[in-house]
């Protein structure tokens, strides 16, 4: 009988995130995913989006309970608040991919972190939404993030993670290179 | 005594909205707008984003009740799917934000629109995030969004407000044109 020790550091477990990146090694294909959403329009600034199965691994995985996002306006812009609007689900999402990404990069270095707090900010024109100047970009001008993380890690380190994170991160580079979009309709 | 009748399109007060125009371009500065998120590291892979206060129209607003959203990653990427993962998060914020731009100009046009569905999906290959190839970009390959529109108006006229609802949000300009992401340590 083998027995296994598992090395779990920031709540990682790096012993079986060395085991994906040998996996991927000796087949690439596994490290192709596909991630996926289902929108749903509800009325005015209101729309739902509920995110279920992914493929990565080889295989299409179904969660047992999909999640489920109501998105609005604030009454400033049209809508009743009933959940945030879309450019702050960007904020939440780049949020959430350099944090985790940070964390298992720190994790796979050996490099334990109490905590990490993030603030992110933005501006946008909504001369561009509402195509009033065909010169502003109706997208986010830049994003800023400050980050304060507690470690034993010397600061130089903890500058090098977040600059690594970022470097790393899929939402990240999204936002930073251009991404397509294919938009097409589907009656 | 001014009675006003307020002219509602699927569910947008377009009165409201042609008024916002007017006072934008009587006001450039209204149309400026800042909008902002604090993220908190759970453990492993989970981390939780509230959104409260943005500002715009020349004022800080700040909501009664922020919205909390928490993220993680399926099992199978190391977490225990306490949460959509963040390039998830991506899919909803960029599926609600061409929504809604595409409800608000139709509404704008006097376009009526029965129900909008979508479906989002994106290819991520691992290879990026795991910093094991440096020619492989960690974030979406691209994204490919298929729109199903019920309304009375002609097939030729929807997939016009597809593209221009894709040309005008926010969210599809912040991730199709390359946005500059600054991050750094304030410890």
């Amino acid at each position: 009988m083998k027995t296994q020790t598992q090395t779990i550091i920031n709540g990682v477990n790096v012993s079986q995130l060395f085991e994906t990146i040998d996996n991927i090694k000796e087949n690439k294909k596994i490290a192709k995913f596909n991630f996926r959403a289902k929108n749903k329009w509800i009325d005015g600034t209101e729309n739902q989006t509920t995110v279920s199965d992914f493929y990565g691994a080889c295989k299409t995985h179904i969660r047992e309970t999909p999640h489920v996002f109501v998105k609005d306006e604030p009454l400033l812009l049209l809508g009743k608040d009933k959940g945030a609007n879309p450019v702050e689900y960007l904020l939440a999402g780049l949020a959430g991919c350099i944090t985790t990404s940070l964390v298992a990069h720190a994790a796979a270095r050996g490099i334990k972190i109490d905590s990490i707090e993030s603030t992110l900010e933005g501006d946008i024109d909504l001369h561009g939404l509402f195509q009033l100047d065909e010169s502003v970009n109706p997208g986010y001008q830049g994003i800023n993030i400050s980050f304060k993380i507690k470690s034993d890690a010397p600061e130089e380190t903890l500058k090098e993670l977040v600059e690594l994170a970022k470097k790393a991160s899929p939402v990240a580079n999204t936002v930073s290179q251009p991404t397509p979009i294919n938009v097409r309709l589907d009656n």
